[in-house]
């Protein structure tokens, strides 16, 4: 018999916390025992009997919050962004001296997208072309995503290791920029309509055949599965994890 | 009773040609009963009793090819390129005096992209958002490619008859040129991918719905019906026609 | 200079009249005038001066309400399912004895499904084959959705309308029904995937070269702008119009 | 410096074997020593010292082919169809005696293909709903294809190891049967289309998101990446593998 996870959700009263907070209560396995908004102290932990806390606030206190979850035997998932190398470097100083609590800390827990990326590179050293297309609502400000970035990375990445040359590309006119970015060689191309909300595509191209790759957020409660895995993983991944891949199981 | 049309082939050895002659012998209702290569003289066509000529030769021969159809009595449907507004013109001149004969001229036979132009334009004055993509093989020289840009004018003329205001876009940060070109206020994308040969992805954006249009040719025997439905329509057009969409039917 | 049209929402506090009222309240060129729930009396659209009734309301209800309407010298905009043959002939004859008041009934409001179904049949003469696939959330009772079973039925009248044959399909063996259902000729195939809301895809192909036309519901505000749509014109359309497609220009 | 691999292939003149004949003559490391057709003696291979023989042929031949190679010290790549498990467990047998022989037998050479199943299974535990959709060219005797059928099955299994429940379908009414074939608890719809080849796409949703993974093969030519592949691994993979995901690395 498997016992429940107890869970305290720090930021609950936000956007991602309160889409968190639902789907522990809806999850049959895991019981919410704290929900903490900004003005809530640490302390009010005390007593919960908390095994993880979901820390999804704001980069100026996410660091204080998963210290004092290490220091007080609680295992963390956390998806506030604001982890420079600092700070996670003093992470795993802590971690050392707690060695049996693990921490999982994801940019993106969409665990779809996760996967495209993974897939996009994996595929990436077997074709001769491959490039992105991300596609998000006009609200945007910058371009391309940071996912699309991230990924064009992942596949440049691949095809170094794997001795694969820059997709061809013949053009000798382009007047008007139509061929898009271009980042460690992958082309990436930057959609903005209204309608959407997050949405990538990876293209991989050989003679004769073509590999596409394509995720579609549609809403932020696409996310939540991936907190629920980190949840249930992370009691039994001591250290630092970094990135939700590291939990999928691909083979 | 329909009686056959008979057809003649100028520019038979080419590539478009070619598949010209098969597509016409392949057609219960059309004889092909001459099919010249770029040796044989325009006489050879006399006595043969062609209702139409087919012109898929090359832009310095192509001129002489309509204007001795039409001035022997014969309509024409031609797909060579390099037609301009002054040679044009000559031919309404011509046509003038010849107020039964009928001159198809179209830069792009494949039915499917042409209607893809249509729809998209037709659509667009009642979205908020529209970007094109066309994606083509790696060896293209030119990018967007002309289909491309020409839908992206078709598009902008619609939206400015309709008072429609451009497609919001509030990028701030674009460093690499992710957000591609801006042809009359239509972001065009361009992907090149060995496998492909020649697609396009007209996308529309609104409040929570998205329409795509999207044509893939895999093919240049994609052009053939085109060139049927020009061959079978083009004796009772009289006059000159510009683009194939003058024939095609929509309601 | 153009007045401001009154608008009054009859069924306000549900899922679709809530939306509308967001929407009404939104455009600058419309005035909420009035906001009735269910438990409201019609007489309370007295003095509002309103133009316009929007009916999203339940069959039981729709037609004594756009008879009021219509009664009163109001246009109307109706939403609401179940106007069978014999209301819409009452409806027509109430509209003989008021013929500058419009009516419009419109199974779908979505601008972009109501577009994707016209374009689909417009081209589907010129395609060998076409295909219908639908993709709805998993809670649907019933497949294939109406919309499909609507659009396969513009296709199969346009193919009929122009002789076109049959898709052709040389499948002997299908032991599972892998090929889905057959809608006067059309295959229609339902997929049901967590995650989606209401989309529907439309393949053309011929020789060569295939034409998709695709339509993505991803939220009822999807149907906001055809509702808008049909406030703004239904005024200048006397008499009853049955369907948004009616009201689309596409040339 | 690797030395050059000299293979033979066999069954030169059929449609694979005559594309296999172009792509060994393009490759630099690999030297084309024998290509032999229906009516040449396996013997011809005698002291063309190939190391690699390619069997591009029919069932009733291609195991004595594949057994005369390996008697003779040549490892093999085999694309023919109707290995039964009775000759492979002869071909097992045999290459008991020769241990440093290796042979590959790969019912899909299509890289990308082979990729878009084992990334579909894979991602398939994380997702609630999962559907399979393959389209083929209209001439195509069974539906579904064996790919899209293999497909299905390997995505069951990967569900079955993970405990993940089938796809929700709340379907009460589907009378003409648009739900598709079911295989193993997974819907698997096929749609015929001209103009098409063999393609495949595999949908999976979940709350809020989508992931689609979709593989075109346009031609032929789209197998011989693989082959390739096949001939430059074979040789160090010593024994039987079935399959060409066995030569994928994917982390």
């Amino acid at each position: 018999m498997t016992d429940v996870i107890k869970v305290a959700v720090l930021g609950a009263a936000g956007r991602m916390g309160s889409e968190a907070v639902k789907a522990i209560n809806s999850a049959a396995d895991l019981e919410l025992v704290a929900a903490l908004g900004s003005g809530d102290p640490l302390e009010s932990l005390e007593g919960t009997g908390a095994d993880i806390v979901v820390d999804l606030t704001v980069p100026s206190v996410s660091e204080a919050n998963v210290r004092y979850a290490v220091e007080h035997g609680m295992h963390a998932v956390v998806g506030t962004t604001g982890w420079d190398e600092e700070k996670l470097q003093r992470l795993r100083d802590l971690l050392d001296e707690h060695p049996e609590t693990g921490v999982l800390i994801a940019p993106n827990f969409a665990i779809g997208a996760v996967l495209a990326g993974k897939f996009a590179a994996a595929a990436s050293r077997y074709f001769e072309s491959v490039e992105v297309i991300e596609l998000h609502h006009p609200n945007k400000l910058d371009a391309p995503s940071g996912t699309a970035r991230h990924t064009a990375q992942l596949i440049a990445e691949a095809r170094r290791e794997a001795g694969v040359a820059p997709s061809p590309d013949a053009t000798e006119s382009d007047p008007e920029g139509s061929r898009g970015a271009v980042i460690e060689d992958v082309h990436v191309h930057a959609v903005r309509l209204r309608g959407l909300v997050a949405h990538e595509e990876i293209l991989l191209g050989d003679t004769g055949q073509q590999l596409s790759i394509r995720h579609d957020s549609f809403d932020r409660v696409s996310f939540m599965p991936g907190v629920l895995l980190g949840v249930r993983r992370v009691g039994s991944a001591p250290g630092l994890t970094h990135g939700l891949d590291g939990y999928l199981e691909l083979d």
